[in-house]
């Protein structure tokens, strides 16, 4: 057993039975601190009883574990957390303690609480409605907001949603249900990209397990097969500090352990398309040959941006190109144009499908210290030191103060920022540089 | 123009801008009665003023066309259905009118009032995510929920719900809205489950578009590039008659159409996994080589029974197969019977993965009418009349009626549905019986 969490405090929602408890009494036996949360209400959400989390933890006790129960509904997600701090606060060091009055410490939450109210939506209530996504995606935003202060201080964190298969196919007689569900998705990949930079990893599970919620649906030996004890090794890798992963989905069920993209089309550009165009080429617009996993936003962006210039008409390229003085050691950013103009030398392919010139003014911060052009849109595509030549025009310009240029090529400096923020001024075709990025990024992937 | 909307009422939420507004514009012009729907609120969903939805109308009626306009809240979705029964009521037929005290209708809903409170996690505060869930998933709730009962009568609708990028991949600084977005995804499709007999068809589109709601965060060619009315043609098909998908996700930006699915990864089985396991494992259970498209939640389930099946240690199969005599013409499900012994003989293979004899006693509600059994254990699979011979004995047995069979069979009853209700009872393996019926309409399917 060479997974352990010796020194971890870990949250588990709803760990009172089924999957929850599951998690509860695997974390504790390698070694985690856990906080038992179990309303021990009924699973249509509407008693209550300290039974449940109790229970767990006399079991993990008994085994030699640390544990602590809760009985909070998850909506009050500070009361659980302050259970976590108030019991398994760890001393920070001497720095920190002139700062805080005392340090909390919590590296894991998994919310697994959950309830059904399954119903027809004909027949639904606004109660039924209500109750699952208070329980649902309330529970877990309150949850998790209460965790994050102290995830992020730290850097380190490591946060489960549950979704369903219900969440991410849907279900007859669970729009309530599913609705809840597929939400925890689109919240733990923000979560992903939010808690990024602070080390927080945020992924959602997908278990195919018979509990309380499912007993009441299936026979009785499917649930047997689907022991939540199968569900449960892949939740606590995902919540080890040797885990890498944020943003993504994971499945397991019956012995079975996979996962879940969204895959994307390579679908159609149609100009000017009218409602008709759309019915004419629904069967290109809906093949599914070619399909990829695109992750991010950007990542899309970049994707619609190239798919637009596959269908632009190609222009002919002008021919001739170019190849300017060295680059000039006074500006940093020259070994990245050095770099930019070794990569094009070597592959001239990758960087063709961007067909335009991009001009780069570097300056001091106020004042120009050289120029740079990027010819993508020659025959011989170039980089070189200076304006652009062959009486050709930039189809965009960028001006940016050196350091900032060194920092965004860096990482430190997003460059997305740097354009709101000013930093980094475009004049012409700001999209370009959008497909640029997305060229580069794959350049550089495909040197890997 | 082919696509018409004559004689259709349709109510679209957040019409009177960006992209709401030019599907009431376009489904007006193309003779649907339209339902303009806006609070007339800023994008932070605080104010309100019904000067928004009244111009949008203006607009229609004076070309033309015909609309009313409705400025209440999304989350009293009954009064914004009301206004279209209202106002655009159709007489039914005499057999109705006599049940009914009117008749109103209503075949269109487009889900499509948004607000946003960007902010990140850890300044989010409880109203920044209350308010993204009442307008975005509540909304769309109440409206869906009020105009479902119309829908179902009439055996008639289309409802398209929105959700974005965000909801697709996350975002940072909108865990609220990225959480809201994806909700909207598996409340769709669970509508398209429930409405599927009702001819009630439920979509989510996934626009990128310059509207007020982004156009705080991009530049101003890229909103120029991102017009609204790249979108509108393909929401104007999804609520078209002649439109026939259900529980899809499609998607439109800047001329380009196309679709996103999950798609699942074939995995890995691993009998009683430990954390260890999965972390030694990892890159096999997230490899997405082969990964495939599943659409339903029972797709998903025959998916794992195939794939546990697969894992299994193959037994080596006991030889020797018999015929069985001539099937009685007494039984009704004689006839099912001999068209699975004709297809298994035509393609012994389909059935093989199964590895298991399944007997079959078909009674009269109350007696035994005959057995047949299925070996699909055997090197030579066949179909005959009579118990298990060879001395092997069933994996499953199933009891069932002749006339339930049949109506199985002929899709009047569902087999899960008769499972639970008890007409169909099951002895042994049931997983089973989940993975014959894979087989056997995955035989169905390659015959067509």
């Amino acid at each position: 057993m060479s997974l352990r969490f010796d020194g971890k405090v870990a949250i588990v929602t709803g760990a009172g039975g089924g999957l929850g408890r599951t998690y509860a009494l695997e974390l504790a036996k390698r070694g985690c601190k856990v906080v038992v949360n179990d309303l021990g209400g009924d699973r249509h959400g509407t008693s209550a009883s300290s039974s449940m989390a109790d229970k767990v933890v006399q079991e993990i006790k008994a085994a030699g574990g640390q544990a602590v129960a809760n009985y909070d509904s998850v909506e009050f997600g500070d009361k659980i957390v302050k259970t976590a701090i108030d019991n398994f606060g760890r001393i920070g060091n001497f720095f920190q303690s002139l700062i805080f009055f005392y340090i909390g410490t919590l590296d894991i939450v998994i919310n697994n609480a959950g309830i059904l109210r399954d119903v027809s939506l004909l027949k639904m209530t606004e109660l039924d409605w209500d109750l699952i996504f208070k329980v649902h995606v309330k529970g877990a935003y309150a949850v998790t907001k209460a965790a994050w202060p102290y995830m992020r201080d730290q850097k380190y964190g490591r946060i489960v949603v549950t979704s369903s298969n219900a969440g991410v196919h849907g279900n007859f007689g669970q729009a309530n249900y599913a609705a809840a569900k597929s939400a925890l998705i689109g919240f733990a990949n923000s979560l992903a990209q939010e808690g990024a930079k602070y080390n927080i990893l945020a992924n959602t599970l997908v278990p195919t397990a018979g509990s309380r919620l499912t007993e009441t649906v299936m026979p009785k030996n499917l649930v047997d097969a689907l022991k939540p004890e199968y569900v449960t090794p892949l939740v606590t890798y995902m919540v080890h500090e040797s885990f890498q992963e944020s943003g993504k989905l994971f499945e397991a069920g019956a012995g079975w352990y996979g996962t879940i993209q969204y895959y994307k089309g390579k679908g159609k550009v149609i100009s000017n398309a009218s409602a008709d165009d759309i019915a004419k080429n629904w069967s290109t617009i809906t093949d599914m040959a070619g399909a990829e996993f695109i992750g991010t936003i950007s990542e899309q962006s970049g994707r619609l941006m190239a798919l637009l210039d596959e269908n632009e008409s190609s222009s002919a390229p002008s021919g001739g190109s170019s190849s300017g003085s060295a680059f000039p050691s006074n500006i940093k950013s020259s070994a990245l144009f050095q770099e930019m103009a070794d990569g094009v030398k070597a592959d001239p392919n990758a960087v063709k499908p961007l067909k335009a010139i991009v001009l780069y003014v570097i300056t001091d911060g106020k004042n120009e210290l050289g120029k740079f052009t990027l010819d993508f849109k020659s025959a011989n595509p170039s980089v070189y030191l200076g304006d652009v030549q062959n009486g050709e025009k930039p189809n965009a310009t960028v001006t940016v103060a050196d350091s900032d240029f060194v920092d965004i090529a860096a990482g430190k400096l997003n460059a997305q920022k740097a354009f709101m923020g000013g930093k980094l001024k475009v004049k012409g075709n700001v999209m370009l540089l959008q497909k640029l990025q997305t060229l580069l990024e794959k350049a550089k992937k495909s040197k890997l």
